[in-house]
């Protein structure tokens, strides 16, 4: 089986990241997040957002989201994210279980970006006490089905939810890959996002991801906080050395920009080269083609893993390892189905 | 300063673990731990216990214990253990998080090990309705105070209560250590363990344990439970293959072998060229020093991390990558205190 | 404003609740639970569903829904229920709170009762680590939209999900309306159901309902779990009484007949002396009639307190309490709307 | 068995209380909360404690104290409170449960008080990650074995709380024998209590008590939080009416006089009539005496009941209910022991 495609989390690490990882190892450091290779990398993230914050690193998005969230939202209160989110649909209800019972309300809109209409709707819905309120916004850049936000749209939405006094969150797994597609990341503290999650693994990385809290009151006792959570490394320098690798030598970026090229490739031969249909835009790394079950099995058949989502496309994931080569073997099998 | 003695985690990764890592980056792997690396480090460690069980690779100690107790204790009960270990006071509580107000019963004994009497005590109590009852009981192998249990005294802690139908965790967070002196590890399943924690970190690995199911009734959806508790990797390789590099060439037993050295020559050297007396019997990697407060500031002033316990000692630990020369320096630094 | 019709917890305590909790008001009581008035009402509990049972009395609907799935699912799965059901709309996320991050799937179904195809399509579903799988199923008898479930649905539902070894749960908060409707009590225990709630409150009590344990092995260390979810009476005989005071005066399915006959009034009378479409069948006390909003505006407007529900349908509700004359009152309010 | 000494929640409503019930019975009410009955309770609180607070009623003490909790101190952090206070030794780990992992840190002190040396040198220790730092002070008024803080004792625990940003919960679940003792409870809030949770049970009402939010802030989205939380009543009124009825009648005050009296003349008696010694100072409703194991099984045995705490001593607790002849009965099978 090829898993080339299968997620951008089928690859290893990028050799940076590996290098840097490997330059970390050398002798002793202090434990829990006090060692100088931990503090680089955080300045090297702030340095990329243009902005105060205070930051840590964990091992999984899955926590990362879940956690920040729960700064944000009460156990009595809830999430409003798109209902095709990962923190929806791919975390196994992670958002209650660190939040305590914290409600997810899905949003609907085009290709996983929110509909504002709809995100207005709730926000204009009367409260009562038999329902849990909206505390809190969550967004994905680039979103689950391979969008960018543009900063207008993340405007459009991000305003109203600040006018109710609500918090923001940002799921930025791939956020590399929406920087690739031009997002300016200087900007999403200026748009009032109060968490980030920056993501490490999909971006070369080994299992690492960065909370980066740009509201420092939601930092308080952080410690704390991700070390009840068992989001705490002993030997943190394993999880920022990576980031920090990928960050000094900007494949951070150039990785992503590597992989949402290669998306591009195979959009365009698909369109180009097969009877499918894309399913959405192609802004980053990831291509959705409307496939019956027939064709997406003899593809599985043939050796290629991929899977469908649940808007019922089949999804091609790429990452900095991708090759061109690989691409195009895709699409000669994609062709033949 | 000097972090040789801080702790066992403020060493790197052991060359065996760093090169089964970089051995695994190549290429791709199928993701949330379904590849080869995962599947062969689980054989070896069921090997090392000569037992079958069901076995997932965990980042975080901390998180492997609270959920390895989860399964064992609902919110309503409680799980018993030494008071000193660290469930109960190095977790920041997360039993009590992971296991949504599950409570612990701290118990004495002495140098870690809990007092058999005391524990039969609290097990022959009338349960009541407005207390947490006991529903599993946690031991740590090697203990908190650098003690390990023979077979014999954890078959005297452990038979009472499985006759009482509970549960056994045991943490191994320093199981390699309690292995190189002498603990045989395939008594483990036979005692009655229902969850194992196989300590990966400090046995030289990078943050990497694994949980070992040996009741497998308890492994029950355990990918749905550790993907929402954020603890399942979506690159497992990297967390397997260190400690896969690990058992493979027999550095788990013998980094843990010289760790346990060092600690002896540490031992002997304050014994013979110290004015302070050893807290607890030196029979794994960890020297706890009876050492006053102005002495142990001096210390640190010279530039040697090293912390005080709850028992009023100081604490130096032994590591895969202790250096005699570094025992030979730090007793010079002691014995000029 | 007028509440007769806005819900059917608006009516105080009938005659034999009241009662018989003046009777039991008189002298000391062992509290806890353990007094004779609770022992009494719990058989006649069993009496009434012909089934041996662990019987517990606690305050709220709500958390005697949410302890009880917290029974049957762990927090990484996830309970099927209507989308309408009062666990998934109107508890304010209880389940998740008390299960601690427990999932909701909301199925499909006309009136409030869920269809089985769907039902089936769900446990069809293969298993993903990444999403909470079912655990239990839990019905409403009778439903959300006044609908009464007949013993072949119920098993129609009950079956597929025994077969798979998940548990069912029952909300009877309005169950003495079911049964006033022709529901069989002693099928419940024989259809597979594990835990029911046997409602009181809507029935005719103060806030009392109680926790029925078919399956006893879930009610292992109850008085522990009730404890802590601060479901435990000190002084259980003001819980219990009222509902032994109906149940021994037959009152509890009189009132309920009452309160289905008054529903049948009101929905006969909608029907021959309104505009306004009946929005699903009456088979117990309440009444969903389809009104445009300037309607209902106009109704609450003239003092009839009445709410929209998320079918956008108007709902009135009968109880003990209910007069013919107010039925009448409330018809011609409507016919001059 | 005589269960007048057992516990203040083994009598009844006191007349006042359940003539208010009686009285609030009639007639319809609006649901949750929103009737006149529990608006006038409300206001006597208030004028009570001559202080401005957001006032909930909910059903169980042990939920109050939980709940409130949960409002001062996230999961990470812990609740200093009395070792022997009821949030630690009689509400089977609630405080972890609402709190979803909230940590408890047991404080000495004499006869149920906290020792001021001991409280800041827990407010001094230096925080670390990996334990859970103070949040919140948890007070008990009167105290669990029975004595009364002073205002000035009160002063000093709570002050250097507040000067660190903690808060102060005070359970209140005997708080009119407080009163009655001579506290002066419209000095709470001036004190700096953040929540107060006002007793009703054992001051004669039935499983009712009111949640008193001084801090607004807190009170943010309470109907959600308490509705999630399984504490909000549908028919509210029945756990008003009682406190309110106690109130307006001013035998809130007056059975809690009662009761102190009859402590005092129990205590009086033991003292003069039998060879027991009290163990703690009697300044409220209960009295707790030194008496060998073999003596208090010969008092149960004879029909009392009673039980030993956790200090030695059994408890003998008077209500509004408590007959002087009843005392003195009790009386005479002690002194015959």
């Amino acid at each position: 089986m090829r898993y080339d495609f299968g997620s951008d989390n089928t690859a290893g690490m990028a050799p940076a990241a590996l290098q840097a990882l490997i330059a970390a190892n050398d002798g002793y450091a202090r434990a829990y997040g006090a060692d100088d290779v931990t503090a680089r990398a955080a300045d090297l993230i702030r340095q990329r957002l243009d902005a105060d914050a205070e930051i840590r690193f964990v091992f999984s998005g899955t926590a990362a989201n879940a956690i920040a969230l729960s700064m944000l939202a009460w156990p009595h209160e809830a999430v409003l994210a798109h209902h095709a989110a990962h923190v929806c649909t791919d975390e196994t209800g992670a958002p209650g279980f660190f939040g305590s019972g914290v409600g997810l309300i899905g949003l609907p809109g085009l290709s996983g970006k929110i509909e504002p209409g709809a995100l207005q709707a709730i926000l204009d819905e009367p409260e009562v006490g038999h329902r849990q309120p909206p505390a809190a916004l969550s967004l994905t850049q680039s979103t689950e089905y391979g969008t960018v936000y543009t900063e207008e749209e993340l405007r459009h939405l991000i305003e109203p939810v600040k006018l109710k006094g609500h918090g923001v969150h940002m799921d930025g797994a791939r956020l590399a890959n929406a920087a690739a597609a031009g997002f300016d990341l200087t900007q999403i503290a200026r748009l009032g996002v109060d968490v980030l999650v920056f993501g490490g693994a999909k971006a070369g990385a080994n299992c690492a991801e960065a909370i980066v809290m740009f509201d420092r009151s939601l930092a308080r006792r952080i410690d704390n906080r991700l070390k009840q959570a068992g989001q705490t490394a002993s030997k943190t320098r394993f999880l920022s050395a990576p980031i920090l690798g990928l960050l000094e030598s900007g494949d951070w970026e150039a990785g992503a920009a590597h992989a949402n090229l290669m998306a591009q490739r195979l959009a365009a031969g698909i369109a180009t080269r097969s009877a499918f249909a894309l399913a959405h835009p192609v802004e980053a790394n990831a291509v959705f083609v409307r496939m019956p079950p027939e064709a997406h099995q003899r593809l599985n058949d043939a050796g290629w893993a991929c899977y469908r989502f649940d808007d019922g496309s089949v999804r091609f994931v790429c990452s900095w390892a991708t090759r061109e080569e690989a691409v195009d073997e895709l699409l000669q099998a994609i062709a033949t189905l």
